[in-house]
């Protein structure tokens, strides 16, 4: 009998389910359908670096009640077995001409009355993961029943994290806490940019993190030109600003902060740039309360930064984050998601220092009924200084 | 100004487009729409982890002459630059209302006359990266224009290798053979098979690999469950056979091939099937030539495996390898796509030993004119002993 593979017991992915199911019956929904990574293993524990490889799709339906159904290539017969579901369904995929799609329309329909709706995430930071061709026959396979827009209770349930994932992200967190703890060891002039950041995803994973899905950085004079790019061979310099962002994995959840170093000793511009983005992150860390809306999170630091006298980047401030390294809301100026209690979220200013000069600044924390309560240790208020 | 950011000189891409524009032709179609990490990396060398973040789309338009189009979120914009493309559009993302829906929509009607055939991948191992409602606002907001099939030109052109591919695919693979060299250093009897994990990627990184987007596995006696799990904590032992199958990726191209160690003395039957899995890859790398059909791959491993008395796993056997960890075609007993010179593909036959203990093997080559050439250093032809 093969061990379970579940990150968290039972009970946890069951009482998620019952509170999807109560939020999908808020909005009039007979069923949900997933089909992504992150969806799937928040109702089921399937966890796995296979979604890696794009050729199957995989699907999981959330009856209104009872336990979710997986309809899965065979491939995952084996370790969706050690998960709590126990209604899997299975196809050899890839098949020819019918890849799993007679399969989930015949759950559907068994799942759904005729007449029913059937929720499908399809608004802002969803997308379906299966051949769009083959959606339009499952969508003509399901008689009666229609697929509904089921973005909402996904995302409010999904949203508020459990005791355990807070505890699974706030380990992430301490693991790239003790790796960034240790770039004085890699990082210095003259070591290029690519071999920093290899040694860097290894210091990731010797400090215990399962995988390493996302490193970015930059590093320039000064400054660095943008916050996504992968890493070229440029050998450090003295005087650059090294910035990197990880999105460590441990037990399927995200960390999401960043780290900055100077080269050797930092011009003025730099440190300043640096302080006004610790002071504007200190400034949210004493403001947020649940209540508040994501849009709110954004105007106390742009609004730091401005009486700083630095010029804040467009776009958002911060964001959601759990299963995915990004999730909703967004902290801009206009999302007007109201902030609640179990959110965990970054908070991430930016600044533009001189023309194609930016400095960026990120945390994670946890919103608790009195305010927010960090994941990530806190950056030093004084831009740090490596390699020196 | 900023260095250029291409894995390849300008003409690799625009000799790909070039190729990809006949196709299209071929096809009737008049535009394509691109919107995944590997398609829009294959047309314009756009490189970056940051697609690990759900919240944004991001398009690439392929008119029928002339060079792509790269609608795109602003925070891509300075990555996006150092590319080939001259055209680059942008809108703040994510955005309340309009999250690039009528940019999308007015370049291609820039783009494409009315009446316009626009190609979108919709078929087998394909899928729509955007918001499904979002793509349905902007078929509305194309006019006499309409979205149709567009898999098959994509395929038949990504699906031949260039040299430059093959070179960063090579890399790839001798980066993950020194690593497998080295787990003499990290597996033995006692050691968690997570902590191997852990180690094996960092040894990855060592020998060169820019990140690991994969690495699945399993161990236990005489065979394992199966072969998509992540690590358990179980402690290896004597007698477990430990398999290992890499994902590294360099210069934005995987090599995906495994291997299999025995913890101490193996079983009879652990290296009856070692030494079946090698003579049926064997059996496939002498026989592959361009022209054959793919299932004629796969048959010629299934009657190897059958004729040494092993039982050979269902599904596919192999499959073609490149951007992506897997790629079409697939070596199954139904494919009939033709073998083309270029193609990079791998041999990938599996046996179940007993219920419920199965054995991998993969190697990773490129068909030649004359027949295949190895890309990764071939497996030993007896299972390895290590921590003896």
């Amino acid at each position: 009998m093969p061990e379970r593979s579940l990150v968290f017991p039972p009970e946890e992915f069951r009482d998620r389910t019952r509170r999807l199911q109560a939020a999908m019956a808020e909005s009039g929904l007979d069923a949900l359908l997933l089909t992504t990574p992150a969806d799937i293993f928040y109702v089921t524990g399937f966890l796995t670096r296979f979604w890696e490889s794009p050729t199957r799709p995989w699907f999981v339906v959330v009856p209104a009640s009872g336990d979710p159904i997986a309809v899965i290539p065979a491939i995952g017969a084996d370790l969706m077995g050690r998960t709590w579901l126990g209604d899997i369904r299975t196809w050899v995929s890839p098949a020819p001409e019918d890849d799993g799609v007679s399969l989930l329309a015949g759950t559907l329909r068994d799942t759904v009355a005729e007449g029913g709706r059937i929720g499908l995430p399809m608004g802002r930071e969803t997308h379906l993961r299966m051949p769009l061709a083959d959606h339009a026959r499952v969508a003509a396979a399901i008689g009666a029943r229609c697929f509904v827009e089921g973005t909402a209770p996904l995302h409010r349930v999904r949203e508020v994290k459990s005791a355990r994932e807070v505890a699974a992200i706030r380990e992430a967190c301490a693991i790239a806490g003790r790796a960034f703890d240790r770039v004085p060891e890699i990082a210095a002039a003259g070591v290029p940019l690519d071999a920093v950041f290899r040694r860097f995803q290894a210091v990731l994973l010797e400090e215990g993190a399962d995988w390493v899905s996302y490193l970015a950085g930059g590093a320039g004079p000064g400054g660095y030109g943008d916050v996504i790019s992968p890493a070229e061979p440029r050998a450090l310099s003295q005087g650059d600003v090294l910035m990197l962002d990880t999105g460590a994995v441990r037990q399927g959840y995200f960390c999401d902060f960043d780290r900055n170093y100077s080269i050797g000793r930092a011009d003025d511009a730099s440190r300043r740039a640096h302080a006004a983005l610790f002071e504007a992150t200190e400034a949210a860390l004493d403001a947020l309360r649940p209540g508040m809306e994501a849009r709110e999170a954004h105007d106390v630091m742009h609004r730091s930064l401005l009486s700083a006298g630095q010029t804040p980047l467009g776009g958002r401030l911060g964001h959601g984050l759990g299963i995915a390294l990004t999730e909703w809301p967004s902290l801009t100026d206009w999302d007007a998601t109201p902030l609640r209690e179990g959110m965990v979220l970054t908070l991430e200013p930016g600044v533009e220092i001189a023309p194609g000069r930016i400095m960026v600044h990120e945390e994670n924390l946890v919103l608790r009924a009195d305010g927010a309560e960090l994941l990530s240790p806190r950056a030093p208020a004084e831009l740090p200084v490596v390699g020196q």
